[in-house]
């Protein structure tokens, strides 16, 4: 249904195209916001009409990454998704009022891509789109302006967590030697994506880490925070995922938990596991869902209850066989 | 007094000798270790005799180094440090019952280099030692094999945070290519070397956040440990390393302080800062030492009358004048 397209032939297309209009997934990362803003900084560089659409808002720290948005104000000759692996992930932008959105191009690196646009250059052993788009950009005959550069670099590191996980190949590290000489700033930009916390931040840290318990041997390492103490510590409650991954990276433990009250009262269950360790099979015995390594769930009721009972369930999976599935993949 | 050598140069010493002592400094880090093991690793694929010698024990975690530890049993022809910026960061080996230790090769990346060996190869553009390392056994003909590679990488991601510091260069990226080709393991080793930490490092990271304190009107945030702490927490003091990180990563904080008393009750204090701010400059008005953004010193004296010390210099610098330098420098 959608035909494969090699690296210079998506280029030409978009290069021959009088207008693109370029697509992000709802709830924007680094690398489709890097990935739509490269592309849409290229096009422009070659004189051509481009504008970028997300279903939401950009988060205020990708400020730098400065494309253009679109508002309406032109009917695009081509539409391009970048890191986009189905329809529905444009959310609210996958409808148009003549039905559904129309995709010509999309540039992508998910295996599970659905095919959904008329042409397609998916490439699943790219650590991230962003890795395809230096092709693709360079292909099209646009110098890397250190503007360009920065925004493929955020799509290269924000979906590696920086060089660390198990995507990153040889063919990364290449990617980002080539930015780092076409100007991107790697001190500037790994400052704003990793190493900058609120004193909020800081705060609802200290607070959860000193509620951390291991139970069950030692294998299961949990830790929480009340509504109040998130309130108080002054941190955005959406800067608290990074707390998710703090008791599962602590060694001998192969089923970490977090628990995070929602404003309504009820308990915001993440589970990361260790290799080997189904975290959805313990989210769907709760009623939730996730990834082999990553899930949650949400439950009702006091802590101690929520905390008994999502301990028996991670119990009984960590006694339980191994997950038939092997674990290979962590990055988005 | 030192004789700079060119990489091709040390390489042929390093392979016409019949037997080799590698030197590591003191409170070893990934990338003495790294270097200090994947250069064992190299010259005994080409038969010679090599073993290495460190002040202090190799942190279990970096097991899988897995160099011969020197012990007296050969004379060695050629004695080679490797990330050892002056002969006091040799510790207790430094000395030797005929005097001070003869080094007859040096192998840095250290700005400062004392130049106390005979012969140099030192550049502080290399974001590790490791990053020349490649290049010298590369020049010796050796094939790279996957254990020299993970050696390598273990020390060009650990003086980088993984590709995260100023330090990281084009060239960085591209040695960490190569050793990904010859095999190593960046899932395997970054979870080893970032991701996993001890129930003791989890406990002395719990009580070092909880001194969290906020100095120079929020410009500066320092924490601390006392020796007590340390030893209660079970954490293995060579652990305590990313301490010194988490108070310059904060919002709005120029400068970053940690206190570590050592079993001698001295105070190490660890100085970071963010971009135009010369934390060699504070460290070196209290007899310390580093680099433009990482730098350190050790002090004596009670806690108050320390802490009160460094912040007066601190002070200074933050108000005083930008540092001419232009920044590009953090790796240890």
């Amino acid at each position: 249904m959608t035909q494969p397209l090699p690296v210079q032939q998506a280029a030409a297309r978009l290069k021959e195209a009088g207008s693109v209009l370029i697509l992000c997934h709802k709830n924007p990362d680094g690398d489709t916001l890097g990935c739509a803003s490269a592309l849409y900084h290229a096009l422009a560089s070659l004189g051509r009409t481009a504008a970028v659409l997300c279903a939401d808002p950009i988060p205020p720290r990708f400020g730098y990454l400065r494309p253009r948005l679109y508002r309406g104000d032109f009917e695009p000759a081509l539409t391009v998704a970048v890191d986009v692996a189905s329809l529905q992930l444009l959310g609210a932008v996958a409808q148009t009022t003549a039905g559904p959105r129309r995709v010509d191009l999309c540039i992508d690196h998910h295996a599970g891509n659905s095919g959904y646009a008329q042409y397609s250059l998916v490439d699943p052993d790219a650590a991230a789109a962003a890795e395809l788009l230096c092709d693709v950009i360079e292909a099209m005959g646009v110098q890397l302006t250190p503007q360009i550069a920065a925004c493929l670099y955020t799509g290269l590191a924000t979906d590696t967590g920086c060089f660390r996980f198990a995507n990153t190949t040889a063919q990364t590290h290449r990617a980002a030697a080539r930015l780092i000489e076409a100007g991107a700033r790697v001190d500037e930009l790994n400052t704003i994506l990793f190493a900058t916390k609120s004193r909020g931040q800081m705060e609802a840290e200290r607070v959860a880490r000193s509620h951390l318990e291991y139970h069950l041997d030692g294998r299961c390492a949990l830790l929480w925070l009340t509504r109040e103490e998130i309130a108080a510590s002054g941190a955005d409650p959406a800067d608290l995922d990074e707390l998710t991954s703090l008791p599962a990276g602590i060694e001998g433990v192969r089923a970490g938990l977090t628990f995070r009250q929602q404003p309504g009262g009820s308990w915001r269950v993440s589970i990361r596991t260790a290799q080997g360790v189904d975290a959805c099979a313990i989210a769907r015995r709760l009623g939730g869902g996730g990834h082999l390594r990553a899930a949650g769930c949400e439950l009702q009721g006091a802590l101690d209850n929520v905390k008994a009972a999502v301990l028996a369930e991670t119990a009984a999976v960590l006694d339980g066989p191994e997950p038939e599935q092997p674990d290979q993949k962590e990055g988005r």
